[in-house]
């Protein structure tokens, strides 16, 4: 994954799984920079002016979407425990108007989400036209943890990818641009960064004694989520590797691949069609209050 | 509403409408800027320092609310057309993290929504444990708007008053902090503010010609306002009446009514239930990945 200057201009190019391989994730670094402006302060500067970018451009999807553009744009945040998808949402989604975000975290589903097929709960989240959705976990986790944790029988899982892809294109079809993270975070980092949750009190309510079980599932993991990414990568919704070891490398990769996405996509502010001097001259004319 | 060095300490008391009083708006200044520290400039950035201190309270907030804490916060935003309620959420509730914000904007009701008793959608869309809710309008547009328009009976509308009563203190007796803004602008600003967006067709998009038609009804608007605020302010669930027409002041003031709730409020982080000296041990043990 060498990194030119020209694909920095492209960061969509240089974190993008190609659909249809097989993935092997050691094959990707989780403490790499791919197209990063320098190190962590330049990087730090560049997200806060992407994040300015970021807000006028949902601006205008926003307002778009009150004049019937059906566009919008969702944002998957996967990633093993401690990779940052929270940070994510606070860091990069922190500098859009909230009013257009449409944020979920999916945990364990409840009673009654398990009544439904496992799809149900994420149609329900979706973003509305001119939104930006955003899901801490999403969809891909009754392809992860049902797996590892052997939740469902293996036939069900094997026709979940297909049931995901399926809903991912219509998802497309519909004018949503899925951008799906993965926050890719390594086996050392995680123990440094559970470490530093034990040392601090503040972050101890983080903290369950259980993650450190679920450590030694990390190879199970990390195989469903090789196989997720293999199949699930489409032209239509495509999976970014993101190197995540670097909090913030993590926040400015998504920040520049969020911005390429909403460039592409161009939303425009609808014109009126109202009468500007008339209304004008209307407003003029009412008398004092 | 001479305001002293003293009540800068304590906007809730220089804002808030004693309950139980009749309300006559024409008395409250709308370009006042009671307990500001200084002009346009100190008041931002005394507001930006609020933020950030609102974020850390948020986080406690947050933080309790994964321990069984239940208490969380609603801030209703009421006003006109163009007094501020969608630049609020943008200016204040921007500076926290959206992830622990729920926000609502409120519509003329759907046809489903209308099916059900005028607060069933209200209900849909209350904070839970730990978060920060916000309505962008609110149940009171069913006192309000319904009054004006003759949207249903005044028998109806009468008992309506109760009913937001009856509803908001069983929120305050679940733990749900009530702060109701009234954003309080001037019929002259509106119409500055309505010709501005004229001026500028990036914001053309928010423009209505039907607003201007709604302005005729202004005093019948104002009326309603005043015998929503008089009726339903309460111990459990204030109104607070804030100066709108300068959009500096009217993001400090609210910054600084959520600040002062939020630390009285005085969240903690949980205490871990976990043995935090067994708990590195196992992860120190843990073979390398």
């Amino acid at each position: 994954m060498a990194v030119t200057k020209r694909s920095c201009e492209n960061l969509r190019d240089a974190l993008r799984l190609p659909p249809g391989e097989p993935v092997d994730l050691a094959a990707y670094g989780t403490r790499t920079t791919p197209g990063a402006p320098g190190g962590k302060k330049p990087a730090r500067q560049d997200a806060t002016r992407m994040g300015k970018r970021l807000a006028r451009l949902q601006e205008r999807l926003w307002a778009a979407g009150t004049a019937g553009d059906r566009r919008r744009v969702l944002l998957v945040l996967q990633g093993m425990d401690t990779s940052g998808k929270g940070g994510t949402v606070k860091h990069v989604i922190g500098h859009l108007n909230p009013s257009g975000c449409r944020i979920q975290a999916f945990k364990a589903p409840s009673e009654e989400e398990r009544r439904h097929d496992f799809l149900w709960r994420v149609r329900g989240a979706l973003p509305m036209p001119g939104e930006i959705g955003i899901f801490d976990r999403s969809h891909y986790e009754d392809l992860l943890i049902a797996r590892v944790r052997r939740l469902v029988v293996p036939a069900e899982i094997g026709s979940r990818y297909g049931l995901v892809n399926d809903f991912e294109r219509s998802l497309a079809e519909d004018g949503v641009t899925v951008i799906k993270c993965f926050l890719h975070l390594s086996y050392e980092e995680q123990r440094r960064r559970l470490l530093r949750r034990l040392d601090r009190p503040d972050k101890h309510w983080k903290f369950d004694p259980a993650d450190i079980d679920e450590r030694t599932l990390w190879p199970a993991y990390r195989e469903a989520y090789e196989l997720a990414l293999e199949r699930c990568a489409a032209p239509y919704a495509p999976w970014y590797v993101v190197p995540a070891d670097r909090k913030w490398y993590r926040n400015w990769a998504i920040s520049r691949l969020l911005l390429e996405h909403l460039e592409e996509l161009d939303p425009q502010y609808p014109k009126g069609d109202f009468d500007v001097a008339e209304c004008r001259e209307r407003l003029l004319a009412q008398p004092p209050g």
